[in-house]
């Protein structure tokens, strides 16, 4: 099978064999991949990643070799292992976890368990939600990202009344002001630094937008007067939560959604005297994935502005390269068997 | 009367004029004024402190002249202004703010408004809090402090079952370590590298000790095992903050009580990691203000070991130096007219 394959940082198209479920275990058919912000960073960071990996005790051993990336992804169930209850044929998608007996690997972060940025990579039994009939491949491949957003959205502990402010409109912030809106925030602030994406987010729900950190908490006091604020950081960037600490109003509250490298720094004798809370967020619950699935097949919240592109292993490392410059694109699928296997769209 | 004045950073006795009170005002006379670490810390770096203030937008005419520390005070009303209720003779402690007009300044902590290192001080009268009859003044010189903790505890929105960590063994650790007790916390460590700190944790009700970050989490781990864990930074120490995030458990909670000065480091990717959550607290509502009161005129909570040492006008500077090393004194509280004007002990 072809798979793409992240060498050091260089990603490159290899053949690779079929893998074989294990117990609890099938092989699936990627049919739609989002290529993820933490792949691009995984890509450029490689080293950085690897030796922080290192510092907290991770294995040498098992950080060598290549790295098949792709953890946002709808597949095809096309054989099953031992134990396994799927159907082939089933859409199906997954958190991104291959259970090793029973130690959960994430699938698509490190050398250990191939992504799908593949033709077919292999998925843990228990953990496949079936995709809804009738819902688009494309749609329940946002599931991943959508996770992120519903549990980042869940750690801030929204009340009747708080107005939010969503910091980088790539994906994650992109997901997190829709899903925002779906929950009921009346007063959204979008804040990102190129015009297109500020565009995205008021197709995605955001209520006003801004590209500065003090414009966009200003507008946000404008819009909602006297309102509690929380931030969502979703830019992964160094620097901005100290930003964020500076222009927060009293009680502000940060929760650090994106994943930024290496030490940041912070002037906590501000975050003091405004009294701000932080919560930085990974991930979501088992409930909070299945949750992100039902809302895409719902009508409860726009997905398809957020869908820029696709590509198919082929085009894969160029559209790495074209997405680490400032792209115009929000989320890319990677079709490896392109759209018409997709099942419905 | 005499003052203890901070010019620059010396500290020097001066003779002063008794000041007036203006309309809703009261002069008393200073019983006692415990010495905080914030009075250390802004006489070590007022430069610093001065440089913030500038930047964050304060009139540079403003900050100009020496300082007249001290905001942990019971005083005796000496003297009422227009329309102040209190009677001369009043035993009074209160938040250290000065109203004037709308404008509450802190007392103590810049030119504008002189603290209770002197003899006399301004009050504010709709801000006075009657000390109760029979109540050690000592115990009611502590109110500010554990107003502090008070809140800091308040603001860790504590579930039955949370295990706490008290990192720093200054009067604010020992205080939060003894209303932790009184909220029912059942294991609580405190972590301090100075062994008569941690003693004095343990008289305030700590039920456990450690010397470093990692021991304190394991001690707590072993303690309480599986449950929530909240740490209190009440170090005012950079580096701690990082220190607390590399070793907190997973959704660690960390309440920041410590003000510290300048920049400070994190590891985010740690962070987001382990989902921690991080509060900024400072101060303290009016009510959680008078419930510290109630506290320590109630049998609630031990006081008693917190204080080590008084001092007058005159021994005030040495203290200061003193307590600027690595002292084994808790809180120590300046008596400007001795402990017999004290009223009852």
């Amino acid at each position: 099978m072809r798979a793409v394959v992240l060498e050091g940082t260089d990603l490159h198209l290899r053949e690779l064999p079929v893998p074989e479920p294990g117990p609890g275990q099938v092989l699936a058919k990627t049919l739609a991949c989002g290529i993820c912000g933490s792949d691009l960073h995984l890509r450029r960071h490689s080293d950085e990643v690897r030796k922080l990996a290192l510092d907290l005790g991770a294995d040498p051993a098992a950080l060598a070799g290549g790295i098949v990336m792709g953890h946002e992804f709808v597949a095809e169930v096309a054989a099953v292992g031992p134990g396994a209850n799927a159907k082939p044929g089933d859409r199906v998608c997954s958190m991104p976890f291959l259970l090793q007996g029973a130690t959960p690997l994430p699938i698509g972060a490190s050398p250990l368990v191939a992504g799908a940025f593949a033709d077919y990579l292999l998925l843990t039994d228990m953990l496949l939600l079936k995709v809804p009939d009738g819902m688009p491949t494309e749609a329940a491949a946002l599931t991943e990202p959508f996770g992120i957003a519903v549990h980042a959205v869940a750690k801030a502990r929204l009340e009747p009344g708080d107005a939010a402010l969503v910091v980088g409109c790539g994906p994650i912030g992109l997901a997190v002001a829709a899903v925002l809106r779906a929950r009921g925030v009346e007063a959204v602030v979008a804040l990102d630094l190129v015009e297109g994406r500020l565009a995205l987010a008021t197709q995605m729900g955001a209520t006003g937008t801004a590209k500065g950190a003090a414009e966009g908490f200003a507008a946000l006091a404008a819009a909602a007067p006297g309102k509690p604020v929380v931030a969502f950081d979703c830019t992964g960037a160094r620097g901005v939560l100290g930003l964020l600490i500076r222009h927060a109003p009293q009680n502000g509250r940060i929760v650090v959604a994106g994943i930024a490298p290496g030490e940041d720094s912070i002037l906590p004798m501000l975050a003091i005297s405004k009294e701000v809370a932080i919560q930085f967020v990974v991930y979501y619950t088992p409930a909070e994935f299945a949750e992100a699935l039902e809302l895409l097949a719902s009508d409860k919240l726009p997905w398809r502005p957020l869908l820029t592109g696709t590509v198919d292993l082929e085009g894969l490392p160029a559209m790495f390269d074209e997405l680490a410059g400032r792209s115009a694109h929000a989320k890319v699928l990677v079709m490896p068997h392109g759209p018409g296997a997709a099942g419905p769209a």
